[in-house]
């Protein structure tokens, strides 16, 4: 990692951090244990990995830091709620998340899934809380763009191929559509929302900024598999070798681990293509691919 | 009930149905377990008292009925949502919902959780996928609307106070707070909404709409106490006496079933008087303040 680029990362993360402080109920507020339990499951954890995609492809289009602030929280707290569900006893029944106990543990079943409602709402108020693009109808469609990516048809709709095809053989091109709704559809929505917050561009560079993410969200998946079956449970902050004890498909039982490694390499390079034609402006967009296959946890 | 309103009613009720049913995706499509937990959670029940106000409030700005359907559908979405959530063994553990199983009991925990999140998100899909309003920002707005009413600060907080105030003695004032956020919040946000959906109005007349809002919210948690105490579980459709039973603070209990009568009267009274100015146009509003107070399920 180049100190230019841990230093940007360091500063978006910053910058987050405070962003989602600040538009976050404050823990005093009433219901305040609810409150309490949504800055819990949000702040001070995380990679942010969506919020820094959405900074890097706004660069791309002269987006304002001020604007793209508000699109990485928006998604940052459909992320966030959707891990505080899916670690419930109803669901994947995990109790460490980002190196401490998941939100269910720490505040109980019923405050985790009014947090995890709470949070997703607060998305949506976010992105039509302030001006986000200069055209209000833009913005409506970056409302649009983030419910389409989360709902049944998308994020959620993926957590339920996931939950339905435990015990399931499922094909490799099964195994990318799941990925593709469960975590791809997200990371799409992060790049796509910020694709609208500066000059507007043609559908073709808005298509090949939407490329280079659904090779970087599949990318992701990938690594996060291999991660899966090589780190230990403190470096990951999550408790690692779950997939496999549950029987779960991923990447390397499907494709072995040379062969998953092999392939993030070329959804880099893939993605790395198509936003070539940018030159400079992607200058963040190619060091978060770099980032995100290189990873160690 | 006069006939012209019942036939005004049912009209609505059954373009609703038909609304709900096309928005929401169909029940073989992938995963479809989860969008057939949506769709049962969501079609052939209820009364839809939201998407009535919203269709009766749209009345005074000569709305267009293809805009308040969509409105009167992603509020009812919410309303569904909050209902199989607030359904499930961590939060009132209820067995039976609008005469049926509910959806926990039906599809499972995990199912139920997935669903009451993806009926959020449509809600908010389908307030940005067509027209709403003719001014795209109003229609921002609309989103933001239903964000605030929907969120920590509205429904979802009421049912975090509902929820750790259990065993808790509530004031009156404190009781009402919480039935204003709980209840009152989205049976405002339906009128809110589509007061943006027709002609521009003052904002004198939107702040006369939202004060009958307020009133007839109210009164409707009232009138909900009351049943409560006197009817039984079949003409209800859900569990009766169980807030009794929980200990839980009702209208009925702080101020005995005469007094909470009286009180639903007296808040019907005071909405109409808010509405009074707009004459025949607020006709709707006037019967559907009649059908909420003495309606007996």
């Amino acid at each position: 990692m180049t100190l230019e680029f841990k230093s940007w990362m360091q500063d978006v993360q910053a910058r987050m951090e405070q962003t989602l402080k600040t538009v976050l109920p404050a823990a005093d507020h009433l219901p305040s244990q609810l409150h309490t339990a949504m800055r819990y499951s949000v702040l001070d954890g995380g990679k942010r990995v969506r919020p820094l995609l959405a900074f890097a492809a706004g660069a791309v289009v002269d987006a304002s830091p001020d604007r793209l602030q508000y699109v990485g929280a928006a998604v940052e707290l459909i992320h966030a709620y959707s891990l505080v569900h899916d670690d419930m006893p109803a669901m994947d029944d995990d109790v460490l998340r980002r190196g401490k106990a998941t939100c269910h543990i720490a505040f109980g079943e019923a405050s985790a899934l009014l947090a995890g409602d709470a949070l997703q709402t607060a998305a949506f108020d976010i992105l039509t809380s302030c001006t986000l693009a200069d055209e209000p109808r833009d913005q409506l469609k970056m409302v649009n763009i983030l419910a389409r990516a989360s709902g049944s048809l998308g994020m959620c709709g993926g957590q339920g191929v996931d939950l339905y095809s435990v015990g399931q053989a499922l094909s490799l091109p099964e195994l990318e559509q799941m990925h593709g709704l469960k975590t791809g559809a997200l990371i799409r929505a992060a790049v796509m929302l910020a694709s609208y917050c500066g000059v507007a561009i043609s559908d073709e560079d808005r298509g090949r900024l939407d490329y280079y993410a659904q090779c970087i969200g599949l990318a992701f998946q990938v690594v996060d598999d291999v991660l899966d079956e090589e780190a230990d449970s403190a470096t990951l902050g999550k408790t690692a070798g779950k997939d496999a004890a549950n029987n779960k498909p991923t990447y390397v039982s499907l494709l072995g681990l040379a062969a998953a490694k092999q392939k993030a390499a070329e959804l880099k390079a893939e993605a790395l293509a198509a936003i070539a034609p940018f030159g400079e402006k992607a200058r963040g967009l190619v060091l978060l691919a770099d980032f995100i296959v290189e990873r160690t946890n």
